[in-house]
């Protein structure tokens, strides 16, 4: 590194992680070269971003007469597999949503990029796979969610004689419902996140605590760690991101105001820690409490579904995290309650037949499957 | 290291670390080998250990007839200075109280072993002296008590871009008490630490908060910390037992329940990680809440007045620890009260004709002269 600016591609780069990048990459603007963006159905931030940060290539998802219309001359459409790959690039900052960064994970990977990796379900549905190419290629996965952002920061440095990973867990918007407010609760409610400022899905899957049970699976792929050793605590603050407990029984954790710039800039600057005045910095004194709390597994079951599923391993995880997908989109879309989010997955997967150490092929088969067996359950 | 035992001498075997250095030791005896004692006046417990671990060297400042009376053959007196030099040691652990540690260490330093400080008022004293030729001799020094020996695990593989030093302060045994409670208080009621067993000394210091500005100036000379970096607050469940914040804004804390055996292992293992299960591991359900709160200097005067006195460096430092152990010791002995530790510090330290850069025997006839000092205001 030194003075050379490394060259980045941020894939989903309208979303919430993708405008916070760009905006840690503002602050830093001599130490990174947007090679690409890639992004979904806003063209028009979309073209906005191009015309600040002057990417060699641009993919997007949405309307391509708008963005051929004010896309400058030497500014290429392609697809981000192909934009990964460009001899620019250094590093992939994967923040889109869903399956979408699947391949150009797997692609980045072998093509000897350095991948920071925001979007979870890409770990959730093919964690094994990934990990399996990363090790081979001598690459570290690195990691842009806040949780096992903390982790790894916990880690650097140790020799991983772990005891236990202790993740946090703020509770999300609906924490403080009742049984029977969740029967009602709207999804303007489920959106209001108590702690953290974030994109839709995930927002969502805060209230049910799948983001959470993915949080584990990440984690597990992530850093190597056995199921057994990896726990959830509730810490309604969001002050404590995540705790490594090592073999001598001393625990390490990590503490930031909840803003994502910190491991944002921390998985583009590895190993490095630079300043950012737009990173406020903690005031104890103000926080004054921090606490501890178990999660309620029968308010919120979503957790115990999806993390015994993710476990099964195989095709399961791809199943269970594209029917959550779908059934948080009913959800948002008022097709169905909060409560039949659960019910829904349930449903989808118990028609499952799984398959064991799936292609990325077999993957996406999978995760077609469900879409169009769901397809088929709403027609009903 | 590998399958060789590690030769230990622990300076203050008697004491309260000394003791659970011995319980570490006994945990993990294949890989310790202990080759000196020394001890106060506790004849009795260090003939107990001799008997135990065997050493082939001991000291004691107490009766040495009957030391000498159940001594074994092979068993050599020897003062801590030529303990520390023997071919077979290792590790030295300067668990002495007050100044006893402050030769030996150099001597330790400087014969390349490897030093684990307990002893604060060695770093107190001539943490300046000591750091330059631990330096010098590429040593790192080895902090054992809970609250460095947080910071210095979470700097592990951090390359010390810090912002802060929080150390934390559980406020000791009188933490609660009104202005004219503090009047009255009993030598009996300032020993009851709320959070931690120790040594008497450390627990007066810890009610007076002398000990808290110690501990900035350890991290300070540790470290090598500018003083405006270092932050104390108050917390009183002393779970979290000192933090550090990097350049970016992101904070690491050390955790575990108030329980030195961790430390000591560490400083004795380190860089390894040891399981025990002597050491309890943290259930923060149980824990609930951790709280943090600024320090009361207007109740707690002697912080402010040990950290101003200590930053003036040169004899300063020693004449202010020497002051306070005096000070200390005549509240222990009900001859003055508790508020009155501080006037007394203060006026030892208004007579005192400071010396920069002060030498080993500068810094000892230093404390010499307080003692002297001190004796005729006794008398007056």
């Amino acid at each position: 590194m030194g003075n050379v600016a490394k060259g980045l591609v941020i894939l989903g780069s309208t979303g919430s992680i993708g405008v916070q990048t760009l905006d840690v990459v503002r602050s830093f603007s001599k130490d990174f070269n947007i090679v690409g963006l890639a992004a979904g159905n806003n063209v028009k931030l979309l073209l906005k971003q191009i015309k600040e940060f002057r990417p060699k290539l641009v993919f997007s998802s949405g309307n391509q007469s708008e963005l051929l219309s004010l896309l400058p001359e030497d500014c290429t459409i392609c697809d981000m597999t192909d934009m990964v790959q460009h001899s620019d690039v250094d590093l992939v900052m994967i923040a889109t949503v869903g399956e979408a960064g699947l391949k150009p994970t797997i692609t980045a990977l072998e093509n000897d990029k350095q991948v920071a990796i925001a979007n979870k379900e890409v770990l959730v549905m093919a964690g094994e796979l990934i990990t399996a190419i990363a090790k081979k290629k001598g690459q570290e996965l690195q990691p842009v969610d806040s949780e096992p952002s903390a982790i790894w920061q916990c880690l650097i440095g140790e020799d991983k004689s772990i005891s236990r990973i202790i993740i946090t867990a703020s509770g999300g918007a609906l924490r403080n419902k009742s049984s029977d407010e969740l029967k009602i609760v709207k999804p303007e409610e489920a959106l209001q996140h108590p702690t953290w400022t974030m994109g839709q899905k995930i927002t969502i899957d805060s209230a049910t605590l799948v983001n959470k049970a993915f949080e584990v699976v990440e984690a597990h792929w992530l850093f190597d760690i056995p199921w057994n050793k990896i726990e959830v605590v509730g810490h309604p603050q969001s002050i404590i991101h995540s705790m490594v407990e090592f073999e001598d029984g001393s625990i390490k954790a990590q503490l930031s105001y909840p803003n994502m710039k910190l491991p944002i800039q921390y998985s583009l600057f590895y190993p490095r820690r630079m300043p950012n005045p737009q990173i406020p910095k903690l005031n104890l004194i103000e926080i004054n409490t921090l606490n501890f709390k178990p999660l309620d597994h029968k308010l919120f079951p979503c957790f115990n579904l999806a993390l015994e599923t993710c476990i099964k391993g195989g095709t399961w995880p791809t199943v269970l995290s594209v029917a959550n997908e779908l059934a948080v989109q009913l959800f948002l879309e008022s097709k169905i309650s909060f409560l039949e989010i659960e019910s829904v997955i349930k449903e989808i997967i118990q028609k499952h037949k799984a398959l064991k150490n799936p292609s990325l092929t077999q993957i996406i088969e999978a995760s077609k499957w469900v879409k169009t067996y769901a397809q088929q359950l709403m027609e009903l």
